[in-house]
């Protein structure tokens, strides 16, 4: 049986300016701090359920180190690691507890150029009484601080790999199905939306050959469950004097988005409600062609247009 | 005692397509009709009290013939009358039945230019039994068709009159209090928020030399619940095939909107949520410089820009 | 003229375990505090425009010590007077700054019991640059802590007064509308919503014998701006370990709700959202007959039930 | 490899008064309506991508004939029947069109006494140019008629089977993970919450001693994307005459809900929205004891207690 993944795990990230990424995350955004080891912090939303789903740790720059993956089984992580030597891909071991919380992990080069993390064990994390929710089901008391979303969603990624390579390693390596592109004529893809799970995108892909480096970072993205609780979070970003993108409906995923950097790193951030889910085993791709590109960004409302789609990334 | 207003009543609207209006108003809208008197519709929202607050007829373009407001009290219709004789303005008496469900009013043309009149009796109409609501403080169940909004709010008129005279006219002949307002430093006002009731405006007026007229109507706003509501009409409006501007969120009222313009007249609708209401007896002006402009239009989302603020408006 | 009320001022709240009472209304409800003077609270919404709304002060139980209006105008406060002590009640002078921010005021006992503060002055109160708006028709910065409501929006009071001499008073002696009531065919009011304002009540009163003592406060209201927001409040309060009724929606009014009572005083407090104005001059009293009360308490949800609506009140 | 079930595909209703079924349906809860074939309907939500969730047949009285799931793989069907038949079950062939849209299917009665159908093959059906979104995603457009949910989500069914052989089938011959359960502390479970997906359930199962028959069904719920489109249909509800329970929000699944049943059928309908999905791939079983079940049913809000759980369901 060919090793699966089961989820999106978490986003490493490094910052410039780490006081300002704290502060961002946990007061604006409202994620709660698992742990913190040194001038590493570990943080995830109320609804999470693993130790963490963002790490934050200082650096000479904005940069996203890796991208985690959760496996479905123990066995997987090696399953993965044999499968992927076989491809000629160079894999690192990371020994358990090498990232708090995490498990024995494998690292590699995916064809995009991002670095990507593959673990199945992971620390679930005590939660203190206070920050309990009362709800056996459910780890954080909800709204406990700032825009408060449930739970991480998804990553979007650049790369300038060209041809179909990068959108190749995720499908065929990796196992996500391509659930919505943006795809020439000549079946060149544009811009991919891939997933394990239901949703539309656990991971977003864009190639574009035009990128400062290979492997750029455009937005981790956090999930809220009303349309109400996003337009609250424009409020929000807005009296924290920050400026943002959205609200807004894309067409592809029907969700309804702002975007957000932060200011210490760089790294964008999606707040992010409704859509779809795919239950169908036979899901066909949704194909937008280029001249759709801008009504499959956006159904209505403020928009990610040309330029701003693309920039500013974060190194990844 | 001087003579008051009490609210905004109704606006007249001609359509040169008026089947597209009806459908308009009536299917994507989702205002009830409350009469149709040959080719003369009368509309109004499930929560509306008057007969109608919107009357749309044919005509060979679209445009307002004029702008309803109700007086507080039945003896101010001929007190009005009397007091803008005596300032120079003529007057002309509408029978009670001139329009269907209005009594005996007044009309005359306002400084900015706009056709105004003043009644106080009105019919309130009884609503047939499978389209009453099943609350004794409503008229009609809500939710019946398209976006369905609660109630007229308020309208937005433009007029080329030079200097101040269009806004005194309102505040010192009609009563109404200036609640904020776009001021040059030397007192020059380039658009105003006025109301006679606590909403903010009952009212905005825009003075911008170069309409093609010297009044302009820009929209007529009728009032959501709820924020989601305003979503929902967002997704209403995209699948009827319909261009419009927002989600957004002035600052200046503090409500959230969308705008979209009736295919058949031209005349732009605003569909509107949130905002502040004034109980305060000493308010004071808020007022926003040119150079606050943009933020004073825009707290967040996508934004009535520049022109499009100004074009295009219907004659009134 | 005769002197009018304009709107409904401050609550002033006594509680016999301030610290409890301070937590609930400053994190969960999510007030803003204007100023402490000694063991004296004084609180507001976010968008709230005087000093304060509500004020707390320590005392042997809770109890509300007066509820306070602000007249039209500064003369209103003196005409009142005279009137008042035309009339037989007796009037006491609270000079300005007796309460911190409020000028000079009357104060009088009700046909209903209550002890009614009148005044006109009122410090609006400089707000620190970090909690203040970043808009200019906006007091706090909103969201800042627990449910956030934007305003004081009503209060409900109870009266073992016999007869119809409570709800006469108010609408006699200070000028207010009847907009609803629950009214028996021989003329017996069981209750009113009543507003100087186009809000259905700035007071709800109910007439009820059986009462301990005269003059009962049954909850002071704050309002929410969209549904969302009151469901996100009831997350929080599950979350913080209250009991609390609701969501349900009222038939009178048409009103949102959760009610839900400080730990510290005893006083209920509703948050509210949704329902629907009066702008109407001629309004008639929408009158629900004793059976319909069930349906004019609530439309749909989790109810107010016979007993649980007059008890428990605290004394004012 | 073993068969696998990829998602609940649609449950088949028999009604004594299919003309009030419709209305209901169609009308009220606001589904599209794909086919009709003869006194045979076939509705799905508007976002539902199957060709019908539901079908509606006349019938002696309301009972609910089978309930129907999709497999993963088309192989899946036979090795179900394969894999069903060595445990001793006995299963029919229904061919591919006996229920139009859907392709070669097997039925079985599971342990819990309930008609249980499998297919793979499905036709999306064309949607008609004026119905179809202008989403390439999205099947019809939304919110054309009545409270217009996006697709169906689960269903809730009862069992007076003994012990927890219900239970077991689903779990150990249909690979359902059971996400949240009551149980006793001896290992009785009295209602489990179970899903093929990462929805908390596809499959709510409650085993009461008590049923007049083996198999009954509690309701089956339709997906809303945000809350205040809940309170939406709690108004439209209201409006129509029809009695239901809720808004409140449950503590197992997180979800906020409406419940209402169908006139014509008395099958119930749960509407829906909110909770969590479970990604991990080693959730471990949420488990609520008897004394903790009112708090896992109803975390705030109007409740099914304790009766009107069970009663009225209909048989399946």
């Amino acid at each position: 049986m060919k090793p699966q993944i089961a989820q999106l795990g978490y986003v490493a990230l490094e910052s410039s300016d780490i006081e300002k990424s704290i502060a961002f995350f946990q007061k604006i955004i409202g994620l709660e701090l698992t742990e913190k080891v040194g001038e590493q912090y570990y943080f995830r939303a109320w609804g999470d359920f693993q130790h963490h789903t963002l790490s934050i740790s200082p650096g000479p720059k904005g940069r996203v180190k890796h991208i985690s993956f959760r496996t479905k089984r123990s066995e997987d992580v090696d399953l993965f690691a044999k499968q992927l030597r076989g491809k000629g891909y160079e894999i690192d071991i990371a020994e358990a507890g090498t990232t708090p919380g995490i498990g024995r992990a494998i690292r590699f080069s995916a064809a995009s150029g991002h670095r990507i993390e593959l673990y199945y064990d992971v620390l679930k994390t005590e939660v203190e009484e206070h920050r309990r929710s009362v709800l056996k089901n459910q780890t954080y008391k909800s709204w406990a601080n700032g825009i408060s979303p449930r739970r991480l969603d998804h990553i979007n990624i650049h790369t300038s790999a060209p041809g179909n390579t990068a959108y190749d390693f995720f499908i065929e390596e990796l196992g996500f199905r391509m659930n919505e592109c943006i795809e020439t004529t000549d079946g060149q893809l544009l811009a991919g939306w891939m997933s394990v799970t239901p949703l539309v995108h656990d991971v977003a892909l864009v190639a574009h050959e035009s990128l400062e480096t290979t492997a750029r970072f455009h937005h981790i993205s956090y999930w809220l469950d009303s349309s109400g609780d996003l337009l609250r979070a424009a409020d929000i970003l807005k009296e924290s004097g920050l400026e943002f993108i959205g609200p807004g409906k894309h067409s592809i995923s029907q969700a309804i988005y702002l975007y957000v950097i932060d200011p210490g790193s760089g790294c964008r951030v999606e707040l992010f409600t409704g859509g779809y889910l795919i239950f169908e085993p036979d899901w066909e791709t949704i194909v937008w062609r280029p001249e759709e590109r801008a009504l499959g960004n956006t159904y209505w409302g403020d928009s990610i247009t040309g330029n701003s789609l693309i920039i500013p990334t974060i190194e990844a």
